[in-house]
């Protein structure tokens, strides 16, 4: 599984523990729906600046965030 | 200053203090030697997948590279 996908996973999990729908999140991030769409289901690379606006809206450092898609890629490779 | 602009601050630091060229960091990464220098001149988005890429070959996890981009944009914000 690529870095992307699990990212998306990951984008979707914090998504739906702060209990926000894609459309809420595309407009605290104003980002698109159908990007934040694409992006959890691993078909959009985030940049550095999506990761720093989606960590905002979630609630999350973006260095927590990528730590929880670091930590799943290595459970991923055991 | 904007999030690719530290990004890349914080990218050329860390290739100067391990001491390598951007054309062998561009090599380790599978980059193009020009993108290396676009990135460190804050003048692309690097990915979530460039971020592993360049921080597998700066031997630092890609969280704890965020973590100093983020703690730099403290440091400026204050």
């Amino acid at each position: 599984m690529m870095v992307i996908e699990i990212f998306g996973k990951v984008l979707r999990e914090l998504r739906e523990a702060n209990n926000i729908s894609q459309e809420k999140l595309a407009e605290y991030c104003d980002l698109d729906r159908t990007y934040i769409s694409l992006l959890e289901r691993g078909l959009r690379q985030p940049t550095i600046t999506t990761i720093f606006k989606v960590s905002k809206a979630l609630n999350i450092s973006p260095s927590d965030f990528v730590l929880k898609v670091e930590l799943r890629i290595k459970e991923l490779s055991i």
